[in-house]
């Protein structure tokens, strides 16, 4: 388990306390807590989904640890939108503590209420809007309208003696979202006419130059691709984009087809987003599976999951052919989605696949399909210009992405030293406006895997990469300890290294005579004839096969 | 080890048959066995890269088993340019019959030649330029300039009495390329004039739109980045790309930089070119390792290898301050290369690293340090309407690059059923310019791995990844198989799974009982006592974990 250190206590009043757990150095597991006069606040508590070098894991948990044993003292967690890597790691942080207030709009809580109830807990909520201000203790809270790749995403200032924060959450600045709701400049300009000490700007797009262009320009697109379709059109994108679904549900209603959800998250959150008003839906056009399959190809899209790749998400299973609508020539398959990095075997593995079966497949590659949710450099520009914030911690991104938007901060005049490059762990303390660097935490990552949560180490990936690059020798032999003598085995197994077992004739007698000479020499200890074992076959291995599979030998006294 | 069928034999007199090994349905090992009376003759012999789903794998080779019987009957391997993922497998085929005849331009005759050395094989060769031609048996060749991202790379026309066909090697139709060498278009054209049968265009960039932009457009770049950097300059790129080097020497000489190569296969390269010719060193400008460390920081550019992340090379241990080099505030990286999918992960880790240590990065992504090699769709439509073949099969590539090639020759009015996307292992026939698919081989996976060839199998491949999923519990037991009663163990070992092997103590006493109430119920041998275990554990595992480890029980009589 983790031994990372609480967050130190004592700290002096009036000074506000930062401490990032998660987001920085990585996309996901945004979690930011405060800290002032004795009280928390925490923004955001999400998960980050695990690389090829961290094999088996389901998801990554911000660190719990500095605050784990003051969670009486946490008076909120503030959840800026819904997404996963924002509010993933609730049921993780509300197991510790169950009455911890959640703070959100109404879409972000119903997402979270979703989520929550699966893990088999009722959660305590406020729900607030742009413009609610918010009173919790020592921390004056207020919602600001921001537009993301999900509706109802929100902004946070968080004013108090020490200063005001201006948390954006995840943002960009479209001017013509689909529901008319857009990122509150004029807030912002008022909250850096008041002041802002330290602004903390959203960077995953802060090295794509210029600016995001609207969400607008996919419909038109996706309506021409629909209308030229001569069969079915199956759209795969994001389970949570409720306007890039909108626009499937308007592009489709326009052609006289109609449209089938496919995948039980898409299923569920845009049942949520319609119950809400978040979705409208057209009179009629949606239909069950079960309709669907009768209606003929060129009156149905099939809108679905798995535009990543991911190989149990519908669109992989149709891929495969392993899903009851069978692709075929002359179906159009519309990746209405960006391509997370990491993904592009997996995505390219549908893509091929797909292309195969005869269908024509359409994605950001060969056409506009998507837009992304994030605001790029020029965005930022505007933003830095508008809020002139006193002191600046990039957010939400990797180092190169923190850099590039210190960079933007820097070339609007704001100098270096005003500038926060830092790390999960990072303890950044703020009185009257002015912020310093105070500590350092040495957090880990909290890896989730089957039920289990955190008993995954490091060491264990390490093991994985081992066993996955080559494989393992088990060596079982019990030996009368006097002698050396081998009395039951040498049995070895194998996995990962070579199918026909016959390889290991060649190594048995040298490991009973390794054993034998070992006793000769003076050896009696268990642990010691293991080494000798792990010696004897890992030279032979090597010298054999030029491997390094894992050797795990077993020795005991019979 | 593989049992993939030979190729039929009793082909008919004047039928030309054609076979890809490789090449298709993926981007690597290229490999096209042509046969006509009796006679056969190779294009190319490239390794593919492992992706992640084939962990440990160092290189895959093509399936050499429909020409394993019939070597002797090969006249040459003609090699179209000195890539890996065409040349690459020559040494495992030069290992089965060390005199087949390679033909091929000087510099990809040198590439080839070094490889060789290296696995101690001294080859026979036929070096041949553009406009040559040569007749073995009864294949007639003829070798056409063609540019690429390496120099000296040629097409090839195979003139018998079946037909002509035109396979174009990996080729870009740059119009102002450094060494002036242009893809000869004439003598495609005079080609087309007589009449090609069959066209094999390379389709890598058969989805990209347009035109792929000219060498030329990055030397004013390099320099730009070059006149600005205020410390040391380091530039990585593929160890093959002569005209990038020659454009990063051609920089630095313009700025006063000396230039110093770093990583053993940039330095073997740029020898083979310099010496050659195809690399023209500007006199003084490079500089050995030693020297470059006492030059000023603004006086010297590193000409590196590691452009896609590759852990071991230069870039990435200067990203973690594993190498001499130590990167600082002020030095200037540049990437001048693509970033082949499956590595971004990989390519990121080092942009953060360095960006972490404080360097600038320069990359495709936001400047123009990078153009590809291979001609994009415009440059396609030009082949085919200046060749206008009767049939066509696009090679190089996944399955959605060829079916984009097949969708740009339907475009120039080839009809549909003239254009062939197939697969690894199709046999093709062709007679008097008609050409008909006769067959499927199966063929497999060679995979390289350590000194072994082709020992690995898919079987390993899958226990490989459940490893690096799930880990293993090994499970020793010697028992007496009258009774069921265990003489020694139950000892369990595991990795990958959980540090702490305390978790075990739970279910040793359900082995025990298992074991014994199986014995009670009849069961005597030791393959159903293992399975006794594999279940026990396994529902335990299930259970109490909700994981799927490799479970790997050993039961021995005592």
């Amino acid at each position: 388990m983790n031994s990372a250190p609480a967050l130190p206590g004592q700290l002096e009043p009036g000074t506000l306390r930062l401490v990032p757990l998660g987001g920085l150095g990585e996309v996901g597991r945004n979690m930011t807590v405060f800290e002032l006069n004795g009280k928390l606040l925490i923004v955001d508590c999400g998960v980050l989904f695990p690389e090829e070098h961290q094999p088996g894991v389901d998801l990554i948990l911000p660190d719990f640890s500095p605050i784990r044993e003051r969670l009486d003292q946490v008076l909120a967690v503030v959840l800026t939108h819904g997404h996963e890597d924002h509010i993933g790691a609730v049921p993780y942080l509300l197991r510790l503590r169950d009455d911890i207030p959640l703070i959100g709009s109404g879409l972000t809580l119903a997402l979270v209420e979703a989520k929550l109830k699966e893990h088999g807990i009722s959660p305590m909520t406020l729900e607030v809007s742009e413009g609610r201000r918010e009173q919790l203790g020592p921390f004056g809270l207020e919602f600001i309208a921001v537009n993301h790749s999900i509706p109802d995403a929100l902004a946070v200032a968080i004013r108090s003696e020490a200063g005001i924060v201006l948390h954006t959450g995840d943002f960009k600045m479209d001017q013509l979202p689909l529901d008319d709701r857009i990122t509150d400049l004029r807030a912002f300009a008022r909250l850096g006419e008041e002041g802002v000490s330290l602004f903390m700007p959203d960077s995953t797009n802060a090295d794509v130059p210029g600016f995001t262009p609207t969400e607008r320009t996919i419909g038109p697109v996706l309506e021409n691709v629909i209308a030229k379709a001569p069969r079915r059109v199956i759209v795969a994108s994001f389970s949570s984009h409720v306007h890039r679904v909108q626009q499937v549900l308007d592009a489709a209603q326009a052609n006289g087809r109609k449209v089938c959800f496919m995948g039980r998250s898409m299923v569920r959150n845009m049942t949520i987003a319609a119950d809400l008003g978040y979705l409208k839906v057209p009179e009629g056009v949606l239909v069950e599976v079960k309709k669907a399959m009768t209606l003929p190809d060129d009156k149905v899209v099939f809108m679905s999951t798995g535009s990543q790749g991911e190989p149990m998400a519908v669109l992989a299973r149709m891929a495969n052919l392993d899903h009851q609508i069978e692709i075929g020539r002359g179906d159009t398959v519309i990746l209405a989605s960006s391509l997370i990095p990491g993904n592009e075997n997996a995505v390219y593995r549908v893509i091929n696949g797909l292309a195969k079966l005869g269908a024509t497949v359409i994605h950001k590659g060969n056409a506009q399909v998507h837009v992304s949710g994030h605001a790029a450099s020029g965005e930022l520009l505007y933003c830095y210009n508008i809020v002139k914030p006193k002191n600046v911690l990039p957010i939400h991104g990797e180092y190169r992405h923190l850099t590039s938007n210190q960079a933007l901060a820097i070339e609007t005049g704001i100098s270096e030293e005003h500038t926060f490059v830092v790390e999960n762990g990072t303890v950044l303390d703020m009185k009257l406006g002015e912020v310093r660097i105070s500590g350092q935490l040495e957090l880990g990552h909290v890896y989730v895997d089957g039920s289990t949560v955190g008993e995954i180490t490091e060491a264990d990936l390490k093991d994985r990469r081992i066993l996955a690059e080559e494989g393992f020798i088990s060596i079982f032999v019990a030996i009368d300890p006097q002698t050396g003598k081998t009395i039951v085995g040498p049995e070895i197994q194998a996995r990962g290294f070579a199918e026909d077992e016959s390889v290991f004739e060649d190594v048995i007698p040298q490991i009973v005579r390794a054993l034998h000479d070992a006793a000769e020499n003076g050896t009696r200890d268990t642990q010691a004839f293991s080494q000798v074992v792990r010696r004897t076959v890992g030279r032979w291995v090597n010298t054999q096969h030029r491997r390094r599979p894992m050797i795990v030998p077993v020795v005991i006294e019979a």
